[in-house]
């Protein structure tokens, strides 16, 4: 059997990822465990005897995350920080670094050297360990892959464990990030071990395929989201798109990937109040009240529902295919 | 910076794989711990407390590692043996798997299934729980890296930590893997968990690139291995190679790529009778005594020495660019 196939419909890019990852679950049954052990969470969590070792893997891509414009060591740096919002979305600390490189034969070794440099700068600001890797050569795509390992000492965030009646906030700000917060965001790590050990917080994941296409991964079975466009902290960076663009700011913020940002559920009994003094106290991070989980009334009631001014608002974020 | 040089002395085609590893950790520097616990051995080994954690890498390319002849299950399938051989150079017992897919947007679905398939058959075999990846879309290359995690519940088998006077054993037989055997290979899992357990073996590697090539990754600092030709074990496809190359059967057995087995060193104290009729009566494995360890005279002795009928051998295994 080829590896690629001729008619459209029997593609990957036909059945989109969330599809394709949905069949990979059914294709492996039982030998991947539930989530947050198994696949479905931004980390997996093998237990152990004293700390919860925690693993994420992520991908970098030339020309899909970065291009020729990009600095290497930017690049590097994204590598490891998108893996590193993954962790700050567990609540978990990290350690060690594994990397793969797949590299076409022309590759620039002045190129590569800068883009270790970006991930040893990062590593060190984080002191993890970088441990070991592979390389292999390609034809043509210039990508990489990284593994990064740490331990939760708390119990790990996960997604899809809200209630009903608990509240939704976001960290930061959102869309626009194409423009150059894509390479220059801080994974929100201190935050998200702060949050996890609060002992109050019933949910969170790390957005980076934007709010709208992230809450459907984030809204747990039987409930809706209920977010209230006019709440969304909106970036400068989609304010600027969005006078090109000819869609508001608010959209772009729902939209636009790659934000880097968490977003959580607060005990529906916890003091909202309390607990935005206690983070303004311990954080610059703005952070934003933007949403309530409710109890979802019935298989036709939507799982997002938007109130506020984009109340119509239908669309979706980033697309892997 | 672009990351495609167009002088080709700039290039990593050029640098070579061993090069471009041996500047990556001067790059690193310190961030890289030394092996066992960083870059330069079968798989990390994390200091744990009561286990040691145990990490390996490794990649898989379309039309490096399979090509459209192979049946996609054979595919997934050696991705994961690939990285088992390397927990068997350690001794250390596989529990989970992460994979990471990068896909042009033409993959077939079902191709992809059967890879799975086969990665979840093999999976089964070692019971291994699969508990997360990635995906991600390319231009041209179809690629795959996994990373493997486990336990090391010996003193993990290291490289290069053989010593002068200790014998030098290989399981199997070499040469001719890719008329089959690459895709059909047993990881020697088992036997490498045994040997780890007998206490008498100094050192141990997976044979990936051909033994004359891995042999300069295991040799140690101020040693060399001397190799007795003659006592090489020569795979029947590397004989029926040798019918057609116009090259020796045992040049076969030197230099050809993706072997998968293990070479390993024994204690020069041990009784070799003794380990080789353990080993008979616990494995049907073949093992063969093919060298000796020996104190390397001077800066100019060659750190790998031939005997036998292929003395003037001076060929090396697979070059990855």
């Amino acid at each position: 059997m080829h590896p690629f196939a001729d008619k459209v419909q029997d593609q990957v890019s036909t059945l989109g990822e969330r599809q394709l990852i949905q069949r990979i679950r059914e294709w492996l049954g039982p030998c991947s465990p539930p989530s947050p052990e198994g696949i479905g969470d931004d980390a997996a969590v093998l237990p152990g005897s004293l700390d919860d070792l925690v693993v994420a893997k992520d991908c970098l891509v030339f020309n899909k995350h970065f291009n020729a414009e990009t600095p290497p060591h930017l690049a590097g740096a994204k590598l490891l920080k998108r893996n590193l919002s993954d962790f700050a979305a567990m609540g978990a600390k990290p350690s060690h670094v594994l990397i793969a490189c797949l590299l076409p034969p022309t590759t620039s070794v002045e190129w590569i050297e800068g883009f270790y440099l970006g991930i040893l700068q990062t590593a060190n600001a984080y002191s993890i360990s970088i441990v070991g890797g592979d390389i292999a050569s390609t034809f043509r795509d210039l990508a990489f892959t990284l593994t990064l390992l740490g331990f939760s000492g708390e119990k790990p965030l996960t997604r899809k464990s809200a209630h009903p009646g608990d509240s939704v906030w976001v960290t930061g700000e959102l869309g626009g990030s194409i423009q150059e917060n894509h390479l220059h965001f801080t994974p929100r790590l201190e935050e998200g071990i702060w949050l996890a050990k609060q002992g109050i917080i019933t949910s969170a994941m790390d957005i980076s395929d934007g709010l709208a296409t992230d809450l459907d991964n984030f809204c747990p079975d039987h409930c809706t989201i209920e977010i209230n466009t006019d709440a969304l902290p909106i970036s400068q960076d989609a304010k600027t798109m969005a006078a090109d663009s000819g869609r508001s700011a608010a959209e772009h913020a729902l939209t636009d990937g790659e934000d880097y940002e968490l977003i959580f559920t607060l005990k529906f009994e916890a003091d909202q109040k309390a607990f935005l003094a206690s983070w303004n106290h311990q954080f610059n991070t703005r952070l934003s009240h933007i949403g309530t989980i409710t109890a979802r009334e019935s298989e036709e009631t939507p799982r997002i529902c938007y109130t506020g001014s984009l109340k119509t608002f239908k669309g979706h974020g980033y697309e892997h295919f």
